[in-house]
């Protein structure tokens, strides 16, 4: 089911939050977006193929999948961008990802059907045009993967955080905003300890997004953090936690 | 053409540096590699869609694809094991890859075909036994991968070190080894600043490698690196190159 992030009738944020098939407990909830102003539209993070026919299916209630402008990637793992090959059949869209994945992307597809669609997001990141508004490509490297672009939308003041702020819950659960932050801190501390590279990118991340206009972190795995307070509260926390390499010692390189 | 890095009659390592399309430059060069011991068979990161079709035809001169035991996977990239649907399907093989990812890999396949067939390897690595030997998976985490092994032989001595030590070269450049390691560096240095995570993961890595008898570093991508003088040399070289987060400041951290 499609959940309206934002609607002001010329421009809509929509979250796919219960298309990963998590029954059997084998593979990880994902949220996917769908982001359409004046006629124009940009998947982000669309997912691996196991949610394929069920976004398809999904957004067609929405926004014709053939006229898609773009596939934003914040980086390419496989719950990331798995279904790329079948997108770049099925549809005339080009694919926006870090200069550092343009060409591994590729591997996901048989030869040739990516040639000339990967636009490659340099480091600084860029503002992508869609419709009569933008989309910010807002840097986010090392948070987890080493070229890593989180998505910011000016109009609904919305940062699509991709990896940051995710926790592990089930597709049922993934709809509604954190309402106590320190009761979730249990669900995102284990994830955050281990998958985010370095307390050090950690702050300049949160020295970046404290200085913009963010009414909503909405990341790529469970719950969103709405409402400047509680997006504060995630930015105190995140800045204050040994992660990645952080917590690495020799004892963690020794042959088995 | 399948390279024959190893082979006693029992026991051999063969490399795969070829199959990938990149006339067009838009996807990057990689090598597979097939280790048979005793009638048994493991693949070492056997790529993407791409490679998928050359590399089941080529290996199957040397081992029957239907009888493998195992895919070994370093990471979850694209290059690495965007056909692991395909694996799945037409063999009866298990995926090892690093607990870090055993959730997210499904995310390449339908919806079902990996359930019970994912072997997570703990942080620590293992040894996993093929015929009458084991191949060890090796602690490599955040080189590039957050949860990253790479694989030790201790028949042939050879380190399949995944993207540790990557060179960006044509497919028909990867074949031979490193002759002089200065006249590499320049194929080697830009990847490693950018891809490793920090200096500090590399020592720990340098010292554990150091202690074990490796005559040959063979990564994913490119030359590999043949007996102990050219071995040094690059471990010489990795020990002392700032990379990753070392590497970024609050500059890189900015909105568009």
């Amino acid at each position: 089911m499609a959940i309206e992030l934002f609607n002001n009738g010329s421009h809509l944020c929509l979250m796919f939050g219960d298309l990963v098939d998590d029954t059997s407990n084998s593979a990880v909830q994902a949220n996917q977006f769908l982001i359409v102003d004046n006629g124009h539209g940009a998947l982000i993070d669309p997912g691996g193929n196991m949610t394929y026919n069920g976004l398809l299916m999904a957004m067609h209630n929405y926004f014709p999948p053939k006229k898609l402008d773009y596939i934003l990637a914040s980086h390419a793992d496989p719950d990331i961008i798995a279904s790329i090959n079948k997108w770049m059949v099925h549809t005339d869209c080009n694919l926006m990802i870090s200069k550092l994945w343009a060409r591994f992307v590729p591997h996901f597809c048989n030869a040739g059907n990516m040639d000339g669609r990967v636009q490659a997001i340099p480091d600084e990141g860029m503002s992508i045009p869609l419709g009569n508004s933008v989309i910010k490509a807002v840097p986010a490297h090392f948070m987890h993967s080493e070229g890593n672009f989180q998505f910011y939308d000016p109009v609904s003041k919305i940062l699509f955080s991709g990896d940051m702020g995710t926790s592990i819950v089930k597709h049922d659960e993934a709809h509604g905003p954190v309402e106590d932050f320190k009761a979730h801190i249990p669900l995102i501390d284990g994830f955050h300890r281990r998958y985010m590279v370095s307390n050090k990118i950690c702050r300049f991340w949160v020295n970046m997004v404290r200085k913009h206009d963010v009414e909503w972190i909405v990341p790529q795995h469970g719950r969103s953090f709405k409402g400047k307070k509680m997006v504060n509260e995630f930015l105190d926390w995140i800045e204050n936690l040994p992660c990645g390499v952080d917590t690495m010692t020799q004892a963690h390189y020794a042959m088995p």
